[in-house]
């Protein structure tokens, strides 16, 4: 692309650098920040400058939080004996929103992928095994997504949890909920028969 | 959504104000960003606010510019008679990038929209028809694209002109090259038969 000026390009060039955007909507965002009054490029900027520069991590759960220790570890409402692990905080968000669960969450901050050059020295596996040697937890319920990254992570971390007295378990895998059978697949179908629960304790949600 | 930081609600929200971008795919953005080194997160806010900031407009086509005439209006390479009307910095770059064109723009910044809150009185209408006043230019070739909108501003324009003694011209709509027939719709089909040209000047391009 060719542009008619420099600093336009430079913004361009900055926004594509986003995943998913490319040159062309980079342009179109960019564009469309021109039009609108100069406050809301400044709020935008500043409120990515100060997220990058002021962020921090909850120093139990690994959690985005604004104080050292995140509301949902902080909170004495919640099971501390449980621990739930996820990828990332949208993971903890979307499970924040089914209202089901009560323990604490553990935010590995990834998944070992060798593809993309993550190993399990940058994510935060020690921690969690550390607690777990503690004592301090029962449970650690594995809640990564089940592809070979997410099979990887949960397998590297339950034999680190090997020679501990800990429960582990796993989220269920199985039809959604309002899904036709005859559309689902195999691997999915087949586990769901695997794992089939007492009809009373589907009763119970 | 329920964010467990301020900051990261706060960065969110700013960046779903973009055209296109929701909660959900800000919050991918954002995350992302928090991976990456400091400096990407600088460097684009830097781009963003120098954009807005420092950003010219060419005072005689309304381009985005580094300088107060931009680089197609200062080179000498240019037919400065002819001046094609867009309507934003985008439909410049597309024309340009066909090396078709070798007169000067006017970009009028959007179009009438009524619906939108844009008024003539917020294009840049003023300045063209003051151009073609003072007879420096010789033909004004209409490129909005052909919507309610578009046809509506050519048609505000137009009127502004009568009484200059200017020609005006509208670029040719009609099949795509490249495009089947039996799939065009009626419209611009039945335009590209009236408006046909002689078989010689296709074998022209």
């Amino acid at each position: 692309m060719d542009f008619s000026s420099k600093l336009l390009e430079q913004a361009v060039n900055e926004m594509s650098q986003l995943p998913g955007i490319g040159k062309r909507t980079a342009l179109r965002l960019v564009l469309h920040l021109l039009k609108q009054p100069e406050s809301q490029t400044l709020a935008l900027s500043k409120a990515l400058v100060d997220l990058k520069t002021e962020v921090k991590f909850c120093s139990n759960c690994h959690n985005i939080s604004d104080s050292t220790l995140c509301e949902i570890c902080a909170s004495p409402n919640r099971q501390k004996e449980i621990v739930c692990v996820v990828e990332d905080i949208r993971d903890v968000m979307a499970i924040e929103n089914t209202s089901q669960y009560k323990g604490l969450y553990h935010v590995l901050g990834g998944k070992i992928s060798p593809m993309d050059g993550v190993g399990p020295s940058q994510l935060n596996i020690g921690s969690l095994v550390e607690k777990a040697r503690e004592g301090s937890i029962s449970e650690i319920i594995f809640a990564l997504s089940s592809t070979l990254e997410g099979d990887t992570t949960n397998f590297y971390i339950f034999k680190k949890l090997q020679g501990i007295d800990i429960k582990t378990s796993t989220i269920a895998r199985g039809i959604a909920v309002g899904d036709e059978l005859e559309f689902a697949d195999e691997v999915t179908l087949g586990r769901s028969i695997t794992n089939r629960i007492p009809f009373e304790s589907s009763l119970k949600s």
